[in-house]
């Protein structure tokens, strides 16, 4: 069965479902809007999906709603952040908001934020600079779930990596990609539909190599890029 | 047969030579040094090889000896500079002073070159940064020299990159790598030492796949990273 869900309602129940876990006003309408914005984009394994699991991480008390990201530091063009734990997209957006301030006074900006946590789809701060007329280029490191190539146990992170390039006509340019072959968000998405992907996406716990979904999550072993293609939202 | 040369007379040796091709004085020195310190470094492909290719450059006319790169344009830690067709390696390295020059005073420092040409080893202006004890980052375009993954023809450059980050104890890291499998410089190491590199490194002129690294030089046509691994120095 499938539903069609309109995207003002969709928006609307993220955000009632933001104040309830404790965000308040303009936060819990951006956070929402966010998590709503990337479905409505096509990137569905960052969006609506991600919800239970972003509330999961507020129950355990790994992301503090009332927290609010800070300045800690800085130099002209270049600032020290940190996030208290406050939900990892909201910092993210406000660090872009505050990177792209910095280069219209100094005609380059870079914030760099610390003590925070999932910021959902990369690709939403790439939107964030290029419909404001920025370049912008932000990336994030990630838990140890990637194998480095020849390695059988995870070692680095999948680190994910957002770039964008403003075009007059609106058609930006963004790139958001993980190192991984297959971001982990993308074999969610195959793990719901009970499918697996079509080639090998990394090592189950017992280190054998694996294109089934739930068995490479457990393990977060994924495979690295660098097997001659890279499923990539552009 | 091997002949050993000492860095002291491989430098000097080389200095006289820019001298002779019409680069003066400092030009000449820093010009020299670069093409030796990068032999030295072990970077073979890029180094004293490569003064023959130099030579050629400046004899037909795509290389100025007397030009100087110039700033263009700016506004704070961003400037625009112009090669006039001076010798890109001298360019490039005056490019990154001015770039840590900008970041001392803005935190962060970016300049932009044209109308230059091969800065040589990437390399170099990442130890320039992380000696000088700054983060560095640098890049490139290329002519169309390699076939991206699914096409048998040329369609994009192997544009170089280098990051480095220095390192209180002086054991900096520099990352220095092109996005093609084999740079062509270690092609023409092959090449030059009549054996062929172990793995398929590009496309002849007839679109077959090869590691014959003259038929690849030929055809301009060399395989992107994403096969698993890639050669860099690091």
């Amino acid at each position: 069965m499938e539903i069609r869900v309109g995207y003002a309602e969709l928006e609307a129940t993220l955000v009632r479902a933001m104040e309830r876990l404790g965000l308040e006003g303009e936060r819990a309408a951006r956070c929402g809007r966010l998590f709503a914005e990337t479905t409505r984009d096509g990137v569905y394994s960052h969006g609506v999906n991600r919800f239970p699991r972003f509330r999961g991480t507020v129950e355990m008390g790994l992301v503090d709603v009332k927290a609010k990201a800070a300045r800690v530091a800085g130099k002209g063009a270049l600032e020290r952040w940190t996030g208290h734990r406050a939900p990892g997209n909201l910092s993210a957006q406000e660090c872009m908001a505050r990177a792209m301030e910095l280069a219209g006074e100094h005609g380059l900006g870079c914030v760099a934020l610390n003590d925070t946590n999932h910021w959902m789809r990369a690709g939403s701060y790439g939107w964030q600079a290029a419909e404001a007329g920025f370049i912008g280029m932000c990336w994030t490191n990630a838990i140890a779930n990637m194998v480095p190539w020849g390695a059988k146990t995870r070692g680095v992170g999948n680190n994910p990596l957002a770039m964008a390039v403003p075009r007059a006509n609106g058609a930006h340019v963004v790139l958001d990609t993980a190192m991984s072959q297959y971001s982990f968000g993308v074999l969610a998405g195959y793990a719901a539909r009970g499918e697996e992907p079509p080639h090998d996406a990394g090592y189950d716990a017992e280190g054998r190599i694996s294109r089934d979904p739930k068995a490479i999550d457990a393990a977060q072993a994924g495979l690295p890029i660098g097997r001659g293609w890279r499923f990539c939202w552009i």
